[in-house]
């Protein structure tokens, strides 16, 4: 029986060449898998055409919007994820969710190898390559572009001279990746970082410069989910949509920056993430409001390895199903109400109000009403310095010693 | 002969009035001691002749912006200091700074106690008290709001009854700290935390929502300290004071915030710090061109700590010079210029240029002149993998065996 | 009504004598608890009438032994808590199960106070105090012996007054506290810290110098907890108990340390503590053969910060149930068996055994029968290498300019 | 002008048919280069004479024996440096030190290439390379045995045909790795990890089970590096070299693990390091008593990494660097003595004694003379407890609304 490739398909130039060409390189059938995780532009069902006229024997197109939001920009929304500080992680969450897709497909239709586009120097491939790893470690992975030399000029050669019904001619001066949770943009001439972005690169946000309205929403989230705005319930994937239409008018969200990648250079990427970065700053501050300082400090350390470990590929991995626990149990009570302006570029909390606060209007008062006992922190303040102070004594015989 | 209480003096009614009160509460001479971190307000010379009209038997002011810019901003900022990932540290590091001079000044006149006007439900008491006891732990510190009972109302009996030359009419709805480095208000109506700010209380910032002209600034930095602006040579204290001329004029730097306070109790609070906004978003960025990953991984946690240890009044503290020598040696190399814009609120890297720069256009183009070597990556991928898909293959065994 | 008083009763002369002075001080009758967590010494029941003949209206005894094991050493262990690397939390771990046991008795017999002998420089009174306040916010804490001047001088003067049935001659020069986990031993001259333990200051463990024969023992794990001791199936009681015995026969977990306290100053301890050094090494190896690399890595730091923690007081805190969510995850494969040689003060892991294993013995073998493809580490070590030799290239560049 | 490779040789067979082997298949002369770093066995000169009789161009040795204990062990014992909290780093410290002298010698006698004979799936190979790449990127790498099947069997082939003068049959069924730090041996029957060690695998330690009298030792540090031995000055080298001796005789620094590789997978390894535990030990003990809590609990989260980094082959890195500055920085007041038992395979800290300490009698003391003014814990303990007391009354209130 003839061997199947479950291809990552697109509906791109490259990889609806690939599927001739990975046929003609293994002699296998591709089985075409296309998952719609909010990246907008053409209808599946277009999309499931073409890898059949391309020469799939398969094409699978999956709606994965609603399970993208819930089962990973939720988790990620919960860690406040923001790699190196900045990236809310768009690609690298996606990522695993096609894996998922992609090994499920060969299950069904039976894939005995994976095939996907990604160059050699991304982090993409990583992500990939791990995750199938980790789900289906019988599963052979091909990487045609990185290990086959299967460049974008030799496919548009193969294109043209097998008839495939591919544009050859557009070309983004850009690689672009986008979903529900953000778009990235990169290469062209952002590979020099002395430039700047030009507005005509953004595709989610207006121009946060111009002049307009501002727009107040309030978020209820329930244990760290977004559960309504303003007052209205919604879905994860809702949330995430109406906030990238409203905080993408306000021009919110976009970022500039060097990325450390996993396969050891540094690389210029702009991103765009209304949604997400609207999101995370509210239920930070719903942090603030909700969780206990020393959680709340740890939770910093948890959240960047987090950031770093879905940043290099390794979703599917024991440290993160871990730090996940650790993660749910802190959002327990992160339940509650953050009123924003959304204006000019920015996402800014006004308000806060929870049934799980813990800030305490009567012990935080300085007014009448004040039900904090002052007596108590000359005690706390001279032992919570006593090992310094001890360390300082000691510290200063010695300076004396030496005549400084 | 008779004992000298130094008293950490700012010229205001409390403190003003403290110098009677300390001195008949302890039979005590009272030396007041001013220290200029750029609050700006009344002229230093005012401030002293207040004083003494008010009974001190010495005023010693001092002009401490540049030490305050060198020795604790600029360490701030090679740290990115950030309490909470929001809170660039304003109030938390004047104090170890004025603690300096309150101890040099009780050394130079004779002085055996040191008096603060904080109350016990703050941070800034910790700070002063645990300074203190680092630099001189003999001395021995009195709080009279805190411990004796010595409140708003009772100062402005005291100083009606004295004749003091202070108006104790006037008095602000919020208590605000100011220095060069940010500004901080708190209390009144902010204290309900549903309530947003409202315009008049902020002093640094202009509205950000209101149209102006973009404002597009240069800032070079050697070794983690800013040089120039503009490429005109500044001191520090000069680069914090022109951005926060510039930013503030742009409405950069304001924050609203739910924080953890180390006596226990989370309050709410309200910044203003343009330059210091503006200065650690651009140095963070420079630290993404020229540190290494792993060093810059770490690094957050460094900074994470060193912000926990200055917020909590650890300054002194031998935590705090091993994280300060950390934090030298990975500055060793942030040397560069960034192009920044100012605009409606937002401080936005737009190009970063840098000799030591670790971003390398030729492993990161996706042109010609790629010097990338892909075939590398197939084997750092399975490796990188290897530990996860050795524990995946064991949890499906297992969840095979259980029936999941 | 009278109000009442739960104290936490240990039988020894300074709580016997408490029974009467609180009664006295504050008006309220005296409900003694006392919990057995394996101390051994008087029966619970002599112990229980001697609180009722100095007073107490009620004695409440527990025999909270395997819920003790249970519910704390467990836990322990499976964090694998050793505070600053040596000492297994054998106080820190009572305090909050007699917390909850003085709670209990507390609502049972409509107690409004509870009272414990603590001193004020030392951790019980924070693990009890922080415990109380955090299961029962409502309850007010007598301390007598730190805040009401009980020394024990007082206290012999008022029990040979009142004739109290307790001998008040014999008195150890140390302060010892024990249970089934362990046992602490502190004061006296080992306050000279140049001064070695001398042999009869311990109980649990037998001289390790002395020649006997070795004893080897099989413990067996499910999912972190032991389960069986040479095949013989028992209670985490039970395990402790049987290994406080063979261990402690061999002279096994001595330990004796200077000590950081909460309270700011270093301390001398020295501990026995044979079966939970014992469970604890073998707990580990056994993560070492079933936890994957990088969640083995982060859990050494959540490792420690919940022993801190615990050390510190904060059992019943937010950051201690997340990250128990988080230890109770990654204990979740640490299922099988370690051989171990206990002898001469060693518990020494000789073998390791699990179905569980990530040790691949064809991953691993360097013959015949090798798995591991080793064409894939040429790219593995490149990539790995390259953030470090981008940044070598940068240095090296600089150090030549500067002439080095 | 012929090309010429730096050979990293051990004098064993398969370094010394690799001087042929490389030069057959590259064409170029080969510079044989063997480090003393305590490892034993042949005399360097019988080690550089078989260099030249194998056909290198030029054979340089070096007694690196001081720059390893002073430049790789001390810091590394500065560090507490324990892999997994066991593994002292033997092999893991020498490959950076012969790094430097491989790249040293390239750049003597022209060298363009280095060569090692590193396996595929070791962390050696890593160390050498990622080493060789930071010190002199320019130098290209080979490695016969992963790259180009330069298996055993191939070699004993080879130096047959060519008449080598090497006894091609001696082999050991280990393979071991030992310098003055310590010694590793692995693979054998020791890679069924059920399977104990035996006693004829150990060659730096005595049997610990047999009797023998205990050696009691006292050793002196200045900042953290050991500077005598029982009052007698020694160089770093001179203690670790007497303490492998004397804790040697003892039974001391036996290890038996299951350890995580780099390159993913997992290990059984047994070590042997008396020195470098017995001295680990000592500077941790010393540390206890000098170092505050606040620097020592951050200091472990350092030391791990440091441990990791050095392990993981990044020893010439940028991270590396800096942690380095931190841990030089808390050991500015690790000074003082430590006296230890050396017994039955245990290094016993017995006494401490130090200028530095921060260890205050008069704090800790439950004796007359105590300094400790308890009247300040009430206040600390309270507000200690503050947040999570807050917390607590929130979550009852909730569990209370949800019926539990």
């Amino acid at each position: 029986m003839t061997e199947r490739v479950v291809l990552a398909y697109s509906g791109g130039l490259d990889t609806s060449v690939a599927i001739g060409w990975i046929a003609e390189q293994t002699g296998a059938e591709v089985v075409a898998v296309a998952v719609d995780v909010g990246q907008g532009g053409e209808d599946m069902n277009v999309i499931r055409e073409r890898a059949l006229a391309c020469g799939a024997v398969e094409a699978v197109v999956v709606d994965a919007k609603d399970e993208f939001a819930q089962d990973f920009c939720v988790p990620a929304l919960k860690a406040n994820a923001l790699y190196m500080d900045r990236y809310p992680l768009v690609s690298a969450l996606s990522r695993p969710l096609i894996v998922r897709h992609l090994v499920k497909a060969a299950r069904e239709h039976g894939g005995t190898m994976v095939a996907h586009g990604c160059t050699g120097k991304g982090n993409d491939q990583v992500r990939f390559e791990v995750g199938i790893g980790a789900l289906a470690p019988d599963l052979k992975v091909l990487a045609p572009v990185r290990d086959s030399g299967f460049t974008r000029d030799k496919a548009i050669a193969f294109a043209e001279e097998k008839g495939l019904p591919i544009d050859v001619t557009k070309k983004s001066p850009y690689s672009i990746d986008q979903n529900v949770w953000g778009r990235a943009v990169e290469t062209g001439f952002l590979e020099d970082i002395w430039n700047a972005p030009v507005e005509d690169i953004y595709a989610y946000t207006q121009n946060p410069a111009e002049p307009r309205d501002p727009d107040e929403v309030v978020i209820t989230f329930e244990q760290g989910v977004p559960v309504a705005i303003d007052g209205e319930t919604v879905t994860a994937l809702q949330a995430i949509q109406i906030l990238n239409r409203r905080a993408g008018a306000q021009g919110v969200g976009r970022l500039d920056m060097v990325e450390d990648r996993l396969v050891g250079i540094k690389s210029r990427e702009v991103y765009e993430a209304p949604g997400a970065i609207t999101l995370i700053t509210a239920h930070q501050e719903l942090e603030n409001v909700t969780v206990e300082r020393e959680l709340a400090r740890f939770k910093r350390t948890v959240d960047q390895r987090w950031g770093e470990l879905v940043y290099d590929g390794l979703w599917f991995s024991p440290l993160k199903e871990a730090l996940d626990a650790f993660i749910e149990k802190a959002n327990e009570h992160v339940t509650g109400e953050i009123r924003m302006v959304l204006h000019g570029g920015r996402a800014v909390v006004t308000g806060r109000r929870s049934e799980h606060s813990l800030y305490d209007y009567h012990l935080a008062t300085y007014d009448s009403g004040d039900a904090f006992d002052q007596s108590l922190a000359k005690g706390f303040v001279e032992l919570w310095g006593l090992p310094s102070k001890i360390a300082a004594k000691r510290d200063q015989r010695f300076r004396k010693d030496s005549g400084v």
